[in-house]
Order: structure tokens, then C-alpha cells, then sequence
């Protein structure tokens, strides 16, 4: 690589950001080193910033700046229903989509035995906590449709189905999909979930 | 994305490094904020000691911390060669092949009329004025094999055939390269360059 400490360890560290490997990792930085005042300076105070600024919210585990989040505070999303998602990247993919008007819970990953993911590593208590605290009637189920995402899906049905009304994201054909191009079980599960055209 | 107008930048920041688009900064913003303490704050210090000490070799081009780089002051470098490159990126290339022993030149881009960067953008008066300077019998034209690249290499001849020895990097077949896959180009310069076996 240079010969300088300092931007070895930059390289390096970059390097080990998900998404990224060695050679991206040495590109980013010379890019940075090019245009250290316009860019190097200005990302570093702001990752100060983020770093000094950024928590989880106590209620539901969004990244925010407060103890509480925006969504949890805001008084323009519907009471009554909880959409429960994985990890802070899932809950900012359903805000892209827009179509969510209830607030959500991030459990921050899925249960596993291999990696000694139990309950209440996941912030399942908080949600069992929150449905009589809030006055949820309804709570959605949108984990990923993977093994693990599933078996936590039905370890969280079975803590508090009797307690609100459950629903699951529907699993079908992606919009824009090709059959030719879909694994079998999606095709199966789209063919039994089948409605009136 | 979040709802955090602070996160919301430092992944735009993100995003607009080479190698890095929208998704893979989320990712590796939630991945930096997650960790924090761990993560986040040494890179945001680190790049803060760079962006302060980072500085382009007044000599050669290369990226370091000092007026005059490493290479350039190390005395266990051949004197009287230099290798031309195009950018600080090809000059680590060419340390991690570990099979140069001289000094390097880095020329910061390639001569294009379209883009408006003549020989004075270059560094190519710096490279004519170490010659008599540093006593330099042979220079190495390692630009890449583009058509820019070639442009300005042969730019470079006209200006110091008359004072040195210049040679440039061979074209053939890369090591561990099938014929099947290689371009009509290169398999052409392989042949007209064949050696005896």
C-alpha cells in the first residue's frame, strides 16, 4: 500500500466496512486524500457527529438523535399498529415504500441457536411490553422471508397471538418478477396465496 | 432513509465515494453507528489526523506525510531510474509487486484535449526537470495501456528521448490468462512480442 502508517490504517479500516474490500477501500481514500478539504474534513466532523449523537430509541430501536425516536414521537402516524422488522435497514426500507402509517419495533436480528440468539437478545420482552402499554391492536410481521426469519416470526406468534390481531407480509411474485427466473417456493407460495383476478 | 437529517448526510457523503453507492453506504453507516465507540470515532479521528497531514510529495506526486515522500528520500532506492505512472493508486500497484527498486514520478491523470488537461496539469515539466537534477539514465513508462495512456506516453518520448533511456512496461498475456478470453489487441502485441522459448 503507502508507505504511511496513518493511511494504511485508513485503508484498512475502510477496507472492513461491509460492502467494501481493499481495492475499493484504497480508491475511497485516495479520492478523500485528493480532496482532503472539500471532502476528508467535512465526512470526519460529521461521523464526529454521528458518533457523538446517534442512539437507539428505547421504545423501538430506530437510529435516531433521541431517546425516543421521530416515528415513536410523531403524532401523524396511526396508533394501534406495529410493524415488526429485523434490523434498522429493514424499517428504512419500508419508509422508503411509503406505505406504512403505524409506528415499528426493529427486534435488532433473528433468533439462532448457532449464534446464541435467545428472546431477549432481541427485543421480543419489549414488544410483548408494548402492545397492552400502547393499545396495539394489530402488530405485522415483516421479517425476512428466510429460515431464521421465519422461526422467529412464529416464536413471536406464538408469545402474543392471543393477545392482538397478527398478520404477515403477503409472499407472491415481486413486481416486475419473471417465473422463469423465481425459485420454486416462491412460485408455490404466490400459487397458493392465489386470488381473484 | 432514517429520519435523521445528520445520518441522512453522512450517508450521501458515503455514497458519492468511488465504489460506493446508496446501498452499500446504509450498510456501512448502520454497521459504523452500531459499533460506535469501537468503529466510528477512531475512523472519524483518523480521518481527521490524515486530512491534516496527508500531502502530495513535492518531488515525485506520491501521497504521504512529509515535503518529500518516503521513496523519494530513502537511500536504499536505485538512483538514475524513475517509473512514470499515471496515479498515487498505480505507483502502490507497482510497490505491491515489489519488483522496482527506483523512484517513481506520478504524473496526477493522462494528457485529453477533451477533459482540457495539457502537459502543465501533468507534472510532466517536473519529470523533464529531474532528469539532469537527480542524474536519471532510464525512464520507465508504466502508463496504463488505454488509449489516453499511450497518448500521453508518447507525449512523454518526444519530450526526453533525446536525454535519457526510456523503455516502457511489455504487453502480452497476463499471468494465468486464457487466449479464449483475451482481446484481439492483446493477443496481436503478444505475438509481434514473442521471445524464444
Amino acid at each position: 500500500m503507502s508507505s504511511n502508517r496513518d493511511i494504511d490504517t485508513l485503508i484498512d479500516m475502510m477496507a472492513k466496512l461491509p460492502g467494501l474490500g481493499p481495492r475499493s477501500a484504497r480508491r475511497a481514500v485516495l479520492h478523500l486524500i485528493a480532496k482532503r478539504e472539500l471532502k476528508l474534513t467535512p465526512l470526519a466532523d460529521l461521523m464526529q457527529i454521528v458518533a457523538a449523537t446517534a442512539r437507539e430509541c428505547g421504545n423501538c430501536g430506530n437510529i435516531g438523535t433521541s431517546e425516543t425516536c421521530d416515528i415513536c414521537l410523531s403524532e401523524k402516524r396511526a396508533n394501534g399498529q406495529i410493524c415488526v422488522v429485523e434490523d434498522v435497514a429493514d424499517l428504512w426500507a419500508m419508509e422508503r415504500a411509503g406505505a406504512f402509517k403505524g409506528r415499528y419495533h426493529v427486534l435488532g436480528g433473528t433468533l439462532s441457536a448457532l449464534d446464541q440468539v435467545g428472546p431477549d437478545e432481541l427485543r421480543i420482552p419489549g414488544l410483548v411490553a408494548r402492545i397492552p402499554a400502547e393499545g396495539i391492536t394489530e402488530v405485522i410481521l415483516a421479517l425476512n422471508a428466510t429460515v431464521d426469519g421465519q422461526t422467529t416470526a412464529h416464536y413471536i406468534a406464538d408469545q402474543i397471538e392471543s393477545m392482538v390481531s397478527l398478520t404477515s407480509l403477503a409472499k407472491g411474485v415481486p413486481i416486475g418478477g419473471e417465473l422463469d427466473y423465481l425459485d420454486d417456493g416462491t412460485i408455490t407460495a404466490a400459487l397458493s396465496a392465489r386470488k381473484a383476478f
